[in-house]
């Protein structure tokens, strides 16, 4: 299957490094710019994602591509490798997310694959890199693999004429899936939460689906139950930032509610997510990330309102297993209390 | 009892006129600015009302006032009064908001009062004036007396220690509600939903409760089930722009998708409206307003994302009665299925 995808994850355009400079697609000021925040080292590429500059899926592909960067600065500085030295690095980016285990799985696969051989340091860094490359260029390939049989499953829970909320950015596998059912001559409509504060589905979302030629409206996070009492929505889908064995789903603040309302009027609700958090036993082992609430507060550096008014903004929900219908994974659709029994090629 | 307002509710600050000119206080610029739109004739006042200068119950003072305002200009232009003018410029402003049919209902109950002696013309200008002041006087007198029972209603309900959330500004009642629980000494917290598109809780609500001396945070209106799971919300408030005699509730979107979460989380709902509308006899009798989907596209005349990208603006939501546990009335607190009892002074 073809792997059509929108501006936003074309992997250059997610991250890229050159002449030491390592550049973030700014997810922030997308679509007005399409702009690249440029860091200089680890720690400034861990800070761009502590502010957002991108988020969802593409992490990930950061910490991967950091990997590269990493290896390449270490090879033009002359100097030999040093395993703790490349763990340190790449652990300052893994820290800056806490709720993308995503991430921290795929990076701490990555050094115990590497540790024992490399950590006496009796290579050079030309025969990492060259070992580094193949293992990264394989994992990406191994994920755009994923990312077009997820489509392929999400697809198939599409039905002709069918309304799909959905909420933020849920990136590669949601995009696909509609995608592929607009392929295969499904009449598909795509009604997209403007997701606050960072207005990720109206600024991503809705543009990409635009790009991918799908009927697509927005609407305020708070619009989502009026459109299913009126019959106007007929699934929900969403990302996963992650996925507990108990089939509880962690997703962006505000999946929560629109998932209750789905069950209220018996519409289904589908997560996406490459594969269950086997270190997560339930939704109580969930480390929960609250931001600055300011965010809430201003828009362009001046407050909405009074600033002697303060707000809460956590930016999670925990969305319990009885709420989701179905969780499409890397091995394919599974319910909730199935997600126990899959196994990951990453675990 | 103690009728204390904050600076909106103050009936100068919602609007008064002076030289002709009828000021509106801008609710859209509020706290930033406080500031009057004004207006030259019942057109721009209309007018006014379709852009949202001010909402909720206001619009009810604004008419009022109208009737002085258009009273006091025929005065001056030494005309002899003629009622089907009046009448004409007043339904201006009736029609600007169709959901609000606590302003319908209560002009066409003074016109159908004055249309009988007045209708026929013999009456001069200054008779009139001095009649429609003291019916505007016992009306103005008489909804402070109901605003004060209904605050006492309304904190009777309110337990010690109750975290209450709201959405939008609910206006006299419930921000008298919470005031009187206070001053009996009930600790409460009140969580309040930004509202988007414009913001009514982070500007209007917050900063009023903030006036009052209560405990306030303010979330997007995508956080309201988190704090429910979270058990940090054991009552949610919401004023009505309209209640059905089938017991269901029109009021500001988002307010139905709190509704649901709550029911679905054991968390009582209540509601706060004057009267219910005995011409709505269910929910299927509310004539719905959208508005202009650029309102939610655009923030300071910019678009957030694509300009190619439409959206969906529903302004109200139908609460079923269902999901409605307590309705605050003039009459008292009732059930949904006990409102078609409630007969109010008005009807």
């Amino acid at each position: 299957m073809d792997l059509k995808l929108p501006y936003l994850l074309k992997p250059y355009n997610i991250c890229h490094f050159n002449d030491s400079i390592f550049y973030i697609g700014n997810r922030k000021v997308f679509p007005k710019e399409k702009s690249f925040y440029a860091c200089s080292n680890c720690k400034e590429i861990a800070n761009a994602l502590k502010l957002m500059i991108t988020q969802g899926g593409a992490p990930l592909q950061v910490a991967l591509t950091s990997f590269r960067y990493i290896a390449s600065e270490m090879q033009k500085e002359h100097i030999k490798f040093n395993f703790n030295n490349l763990k340190k690095e790449i652990m300052y980016i893994v820290k800056a997310r806490v709720t993308n285990t995503t991430m921290k799985r795929c990076v701490e696969k990555i050094l115990k694959h590497y540790e024992i051989r490399f950590s006496d340091s009796h290579y050079d860094i030309n025969t990492f890199i060259k070992e580094i490359n193949k293992t990264i260029d394989q994992i990406e390939s191994d994920y755009n693999k994923l990312y077009c049989n997820m489509g392929q499953y999400g697809a198939s829970l599409i039905k002709d004429g069918d309304k799909i909320l959905t909420t933020c950015f849920a990136e590669h596998t949601f995009l696909l899936s509609i995608y592929y059912a607009k392929l295969a001559n499904k009449k598909v409509k795509v009604y997209v939460n403007e997701t606050r504060p960072y207005f990720q589905g109206i600024r991503l979302t809705a543009p990409s689906l635009y790009e991918l030629g799908i009927d697509v409206k927005i609407i305020s996070d708070s619009m989502g139950s009026f459109l299913m009492q009126s019959g106007e929505i007929t699934h929900y889908m969403s990302g996963a930032d992650l996925v507990c064995m108990d089939g509880s789903v962690v997703n962006k603040i505000g999946t929560n509610q629109n998932a209750i309302c789905a069950k209220y009027y018996n519409i289904p609700y589908t997560a996406f997510s490459m594969a269950p958090d086997k270190s997560k036993k339930s939704y109580k082992d969930v480390e929960m990330e609250y931001r600055d609430p300011k965010e809430l507060l201003m828009i362009d550096n001046e407050y909405i309102g009074d600033k002697n008014i303060s707000a809460i903004y956590p930016a999670f929900d925990i969305i319990r297993e009885d709420l989701v219908t179905n969780i499409v994974t890397n091995k394919g659709i599974f319910k909730p209390n199935e997600i126990k029994e899959v196994v990951s090629w990453m675990q």
